[in-house]
């Protein structure tokens, strides 16, 4: 078997075997194939695709070729979510304590945010103290004991899918729906958990734009998920707009606190019952009506915040807090952004507010990038809103005064204001099952 | 403009523009771009085609990638000839003199032969004293005096098409009709000759297997070199059996002067009739009856024999051994293969037969293989020949004792016989102008 032998194969577009497939990824990862070849396969699978078997063997490889979290000692069913990332989408902080107040194991691992996407990680480590890191003996301990854990992903957690990655990265081979399938999916195969619940975010501030490519990644990752025997679902969800109201991530942590108190934006709660009752049910019998109404209760009841205390409490946040919100580091700056016109909001280009936010100090351009954990944006009018010219529309804040004027001025660039109103697009799209 | 932008282009099927193929075409002979990035790449144009006047800027782009012959101080119109490469082939040493006979002018560079196909300039240098590098001026000299020279191709004449083959050569990228047009058509017009014929091989002893494909690649070399200013015609042949009736270095130059003088095999004689005639319309308004008959004349009168020793004298060979080819270095041993079957030879594996030369000494495997130049094979039956078992249908000529049994064995497995005669095949399939 060689390399060449095997570029060639699905160059002419015929479906790799297991064992071709193990050859080169682990022959990529150990640096006996080079990168050229490496980028010259990559090229004719994002030409050829791959057929579903194939992509099941590349993801399964994939996982193997690095550390495999063994979630085996935690006591009861274990689940994971995944968003495909969007802007303001702070769900694992909420759905996590919901479905663990209910009974299903959260051993979960996050990332960090890149470009105008936030990541989990962050947002945990704007609560004083927050410890990401947690020796693996003391994690699966306290997944034992209050039934969840959100820590960051280990560093040689699905090597294969990080050294492709970045090549993919340099040779315009990112937008490929198999290798994004098999990218999220070996990490989530690695990371452990028996049920995998997969968020695929569609729209403006997406990377999937249509509901066709939409379906498409989320059958693939729904596929390859119940051939490597995990109970996995999909949910492709809207992300013409920012989720809830709040972006940045002290600002997503205090909105969670507000969704798990049951007074948070009517879009994000929508979608955190939603996401819940899905990974309820791949961890249960339970119909979907049932498990709608068990979240629905454990906001209303106070189980699922208490969850998110203990979980805070747990990973030695500070838990006053969290019960304080108004404790929360403050930004410097606070710029009223002030409608230009009246009219609807037609349309908001999401991931242009979201690369708002990274200016202001919220997100990273580049990895060495220092977060501000205050900085954000808060809207206050959204995509069907009507407004009058004047009206405060959302408050941006910063602790860098360089960069208001022009956040500002992009903030506005960002919202498209039109006489028509905008049809009003469903939350949830599809499920897939 | 980024490499990024520009793979990202082509893999979505889009043309390039000059400015897009320059960047990447000299910013890869500059090392500024990876091979990873020209592997990816290869493989969109490999995936996605090529239109017609991008495939010209990138032939066009990689003629100028170095030197660039300069032809102008000749006085009167340069034709080059150029073979897709097949077994058996020594047509430029035949037509090239006969053209140049007749008025044509010959600055011709070749390439030494590689794998299973001769190379011309080997075939030059089995002739004693021939001297296949001469002083660009003295070259041209030459060619303004005798009409003729023959030489070996610069190291720098488009640089990069060598790097990009290179390239191809590991990453499954050969196999390519626009690759391949641009891989050939760069060095025909980075080497300067007006008018350019191209033979294009088909059959079991050459890349191209079916018309389909050769007529494709016949037709977008034909348009490049149109575009690119050159008279050029495609001429596609049969290459299903050997060319004549003798493989390896100084036997092809002896068959070479056999056809010279008008006593040469018949498939050749007519093939090199048809070639010469096709060099001589695009250098001239004459029509093709005209071009044959003064082709045929000029064999049947002796003048184009007599150019050939012109340019053998005037390039330093030892004209003696051309005319007594007795001289000729002979090999040790000479193998005499019997048929081990009565019937029609149905088949011959011309590849095979090209490989099985090349074991005997007269060729290269790897580049520094040293050429033995009076090994080869003499054929005495060919493809539609009916044989008894017992005949001789072969001799090997080798100077290696150790290769002798697995030469035979190997020639007698490269040959189909039955008891059906073969349909006979045209010895050219087509003209394309």
């Amino acid at each position: 078997m060689t390399m060449y032998d095997i570029i060639d194969k699905k160059r002419h577009g015929k479906a790799l075997n297991k064992e071709e497939i193990e050859y080169f990824v682990h022959g990529y990862v150990d640096e006996k194939i080079p990168d050229y070849q490496m980028a010259s396969l990559l090229m004719a699978i994002c030409c050829n695709g791959m057929e579903m078997e194939e992509l099941t063997n590349l993801t399964i490889a994939m996982a193997n070729s690095g550390d495999k979290f063994d979630l085996s000692p935690v006591n009861g069913v274990t689940v994971d979510k995944h968003s495909t990332g969007g802007v303001g989408d702070k769900t694992t902080l909420i759905v996590g304590p919901i479905v663990a107040s209910l009974g299903c194991k959260v051993a979960k691992m996050s990332g960090r945010g890149l470009g105008f996407t936030g990541g989990t990680i962050d947002k945990l480590e704007s609560i004083e103290g927050y410890n990401v890191i947690i020796p693996e003996n003391d994690f699966i301990n306290q997944v034992n004991r209050i039934g969840i854990g959100l820590i960051s992903s280990s560093g040689n957690l699905a090597p294969a899918d990080k050294k492709i990655y970045a090549l993919r990265d340099v040779t315009a081979t990112v937008e490929s729906i198999p290798l994004i399938a098999s990218s999220i999916m070996s990490k989530k195969i690695a990371s452990g958990s028996k049920c995998i619940l997969l968020d695929v975010k569609m729209g403006s501030g997406a990377f999937m734009q249509d509901l066709e490519n939409a379906t498409q990644l989320a059958e693939k990752m729904v596929n390859i998920g119940k051939l490597a025997n995990r109970n996995t679902m999909a949910i492709i969800t809207n992300m013409d707009m920012p989720l809830g109201l709040k972006i940045g991530n002290n600002l997503e942590v205090q909105e969670s606190i507000d969704v798990l108190k049951g007074k948070g934006p009517e879009d994000l709660t929508n979608l955190c019952v939603e996401l819940a009752s899905c990974m309820l049910m791949l961890c249960t019998n339970k119909n979907k009506e049932e498990c709608i109404s068990l979240v629905k209760k454990s906001i209303e009841d106070g189980t699922a915040y208490s969850k998110f205390r203990e979980l805070v409490i747990a990973q030695g946040g500070n838990v006053n807090v969290i019960d304080n919100p108004e404790l929360f580091k403050k930004s410097k700056y606070i710029i009223e952004v002030k409608a230009n016109k009246t009219g609807y909001i037609y349309k908001m280009n999401t991931s242009s507010i979201g690369r708002i936010s990274c200016i202001l100090g919220a997100g990273r351009e580049r990895k060495e990038d220092i977060i501000d954990y205050s900085a954000g944006i808060e809207l206050l009018k959204k995509t069907g809103d009507f407004i009058k010219e004047g009206d405060i529309i959302a408050k941006l804040h910063t602790s860098n005064n360089k960069i208001m004027e022009e956040a500002e001025k992009l903030y506005l660039n960002s919202i498209e204001i039109s006489n028509e109103e905008p049809e009003k697009k469903p939350m949830v799209y599809k499920i897939i099952k």
